[in-house]
């Protein structure tokens, strides 16, 4: 007897079968999430193992019910019923997104899911003694590993061996759809556009004032400041909380219990105030998916990229521009006394938009982000074809990091060791950073065709027709349509590179005089 | 595969089979433990309709482990082998209380299970809202539905019919082999004799000085120091937290992860710090567990009314004690500057001693509270007779305390309405407070006899004597015996009420002049 949501009682029968089976392992998983966002922020060190425990028994009842064979007969029943149905109808979207999460998960024999677990468990420990010593010798033989399973796992799910990658296999189970071709299409014109302005910016005449980014403001004043500002954009805290972590993420349950953390930098308001923000991207998306089928995929978000266009746009398009940082340099005062009364709101986003290419991506500006993201995907996508050898990878890291951001990369801690996916055995994951960052560009270009005076607005602490405009047209349409599809919906023009350069030329060239 | 800890590799061979099956629920509960605790602490109020849909599918999944046939079967071939061990060895122990709980589970329909954690989530927030409002009628019908769905569960059971009734199958799931019969046994002698003390206190030639329960301290200074007392009693903060809730309660997950609330008054730092020396006796009793019998009875608690008097005893015979508040007092100025400093620690005794009967159980003193509990005693096991209509519930009541207490009920946010268990679907759990506070009576008393010094080492805060007499005398036992079994082990005598009076007549005589 499924204990989760009622079905919609709209749906036909069948439908509603096959959504009450599919909603239990929805409903698991949404309880691990919590004991995940536990994890982070509120459990005691004691806890650690038994918590693994914890999570490796949910995640082992879930997977038995997301490939339970009587949901994938329930599916055959709905797919049936549905089939007359227009292919944007809630309950065809529902069936047929279901029957996608269904077929990924039977595909994969439960050893490959075992090994894969147990030795990215391995390979995460091992990535961070290494990346400690800086000592890619000690990784190496776990990436190989991870390579070769994820090979494996590529195989299983299939691949068009006509015309894509086995890349592409991996991908898609963070975007939907997604090729090696598609990502190299959008990002090489981005690219050819991006080095050329980054180079640009770093001969430039002028020189934005920097100095709000190393100005002391106190901590606890910072995250309820934080707490304001995410609550002004439009998040709701009597559904969602913001609480500390060493790293931000957007977790929780559903649309009505969203968990975002944040963290902050004793010098640098912006960091923390840009990680909260960004996450509060994440968190109204969430919390902006439709309630009436929670924990069906016309409740769910598209992909990683959709979710963080989300982000990227509050926390770039919103968050460093110049009537964004008006009003929050208004609203200081009231949050930390004198301590920033020797800034302007130019100065605040003079120090929002400096660009400054440099080693370790999380820590990189809104233009050279991109770059470190392409290095990602050129050396992950060898590596998996088989043209690039695991033992290669830091020589080749370091030839990129020159040719793209002009740096020399000092030591591989700052260099390939810096990231944890791939030692948590995703490999597929990066591009979805800034193909998200693109359609950010984009929505937004659209959104203020859309709204008069959108921007105006902003400068008065006036979000809401922003949210309501992607709550209506993103996140209320669920997983009605892949990420390009929607693109299209909503912009009318498949992803390009276009509005994320020229919002990026609009801000840099003025303020670097080019 | 079970996912839960490895089996002790030092037990039988059909003894760790069992072990592993047994601890498969175990494991599934200590999940949704964190997700209750969660729901009282950090869960945003969005969170809650989905949450109740969680906790009901944990307790359905949780229900099917600890009820799956292979698992009886496993403890039938652990049982011939350890039939041969003493009655008190760690297997002997796990697969008789495992094979308790297999036939106590078994005997419960899933659905039924299912109701009763849906309902019981549901309940509590309406519970919370109606005492808010001091309205019975909402809470009314929640209630009648707890009632019927404690009845059938009763029923499930089973109950000695010639000789017993309906409300000793409820008990026995909060303190095995416990009846209404025995409770009336106790509490009718005690009561004997406690009426008239509060009698002769209300009207003796002594008044004590009880300012100290009305004088102003900074709340987050009282949480702090809150913290630093749990800690110095020898709660460790590395393996549990102490946060705040409407209700005060110990949860958590395991001995590693326990996890603590509290709540503070504005003007009665005492209120506060009785809560958390409360909970703290209940937390050290968790982290007192074995953690090699993690996940199995031999690393579980007794019963309710033995991890009652553990709380009652750091509350009440060492928080109520001249040593701790000359101790306590002590410590103040660091943690509230001057604010203390006009009060002496004898006066802190006297205000943590005064007796006088109030509405509020939980705000009750030491005295009195036992006629709370009998009151709500009376009433359930009336209601669950059927004896006693809910809607009849409100009168009922005020007619109890004005008989008790000698007082009268203004409303019923005040009265029928102030306590969380029947809200949260718990009948037969009331009686084990007072049962636990004479256990803690009779277990002070040896502990004196045991450790010369003890109350003269807690006057400079030295705390650990207590601490590992309790945890080799009662923490590491485990479920090894029954509630009065160990009392008879540990004392040498079975439970009575007369530790506990002495130990009240020897304060409450000098302090009121009687």
């Amino acid at each position: 007897m499924p204990s989760a949501a009622a079905a919609n009682p709209a749906s036909p029968p069948a439908v509603q079968a096959a959504m009450s089976l599919a909603r239990e392992s929805r409903l698991l998983a949404s309880s691990a999430s919590i004991l995940g966002w536990d994890q982070e922020t509120m459990m005691p060190s004691g806890g650690l193992e038994h918590r693994a425990r914890q999570l490796a028994q949910l995640a082992r009842l879930e997977h038995g019910m997301a490939t339970d064979p009587r949901l994938g007969d329930a599916l055959s029943a709905a797919e049936a019923e549905v089939a007359s149905l227009p292919e944007t109808h809630p309950d065809r979207v529902n069936v047929r997104e279901c029957r996608r999460d269904y077929d990924k998960a039977t595909k994969l024999p439960a050893d490959l899911v075992e090994e894969l677990a147990s030795v990215a468990s391995i390979a995460q420990h091992e990535w961070a003694e290494a990346r400690k010593a800086s000592d890619f010798a000690r990784f190496r033989p776990w990436l190989e590993r991870i390579v070769e399973l994820n090979r494996r796992k590529a195989d299983c799910f299939g691949w068009d061996r006509a015309d894509g990658e086995r890349w592409d296999a991996l991908a898609d189970s963070f975007e939907p759809g997604c090729t090696a071709k598609h990502v190299s299409g959008v990002f090489g014109p981005l690219r050819e556009r991006l080095v050329p302005l980054i180079e640009a910016v770093r001969t430039a005449p002028r020189r934005p004032d920097g100095r709000f980014n190393d100005h002391p403001m106190d901590i606890d004043a910072q995250e309820r400041f934080g707490r304001f500002v995410c609550g002004a954009l439009g998040f709701d805290f009597a559904r969602g909380r913001l609480d500390r972590s060493t790293h931000p993420f957007c977790g929780g349950s559903h649309c009505n219990d969203v968990r975002m953390t944040s963290r902050y930098s004793e010098r640098c308001l912006l960091d923390g105030l840009g990680s909260s923000m960004h996450e509060t991207g994440h968190g109204m998306y969430e919390q902006g998916l439709d309630p009436a089928w929670i924990s069906t995929p016309m409740g769910e978000a598209v992909s990683l990229s959709i979710h963080e266009s989300q982000s990227r746009l509050w926390e770039n398009q919103v968050g460093r521009g110049m009537p964004f940082c008006t009003w929050a340099k208004a609203q200081m005062g009231r949050h930390f006394g004198t301590a920033a009364d020797g800034f302007t709101a130019a100065q605040v986003y003079e120090a929002a938009n400096m660009v400054e290419p440099g080693f370790i991506r999380v820590d990189a500006d809104e233009a050279t982000y991109n770059l470190h993201v392409m290095v990602r995907f050129e050396l992950e996508r060898a590596m998996i074809s088989g043209a690039l050898e695991a033992k290669d990878l830091p020589g080749e890291w370091n030839r990129l990091y020159k040719e793209y951001l002009g740096l020399t990369v000092p030591d591989d801690r700052r260099g390939c060791l810096q990231d944890v996916h791939w030692s948590g055995g995703m490999i597929g994951y990066f591009p979805t950073y800034t193909l998200g960052t693109l359609y950010a560009a984009q929505f937004f270009e659209t959104a203020r065709e859309a709204i008069p005076g959108l921007e105006e607005g902003f400068a008065r602490g006036e979000f809401r027709a922003l949210r309501d405009w992607l709550n209506a047209n993103i996140h209320r349409q669920g997983r009605r349509w892949l990420s390009d599809d929607l693109c299209r919906q909503v912009t009318g023009k498949t992803l390009g590179a276009d509005a994320f350069l020229r919002h990026l030329e609009g801000k840099l060239r003025p303020m670097y005089g080019i």
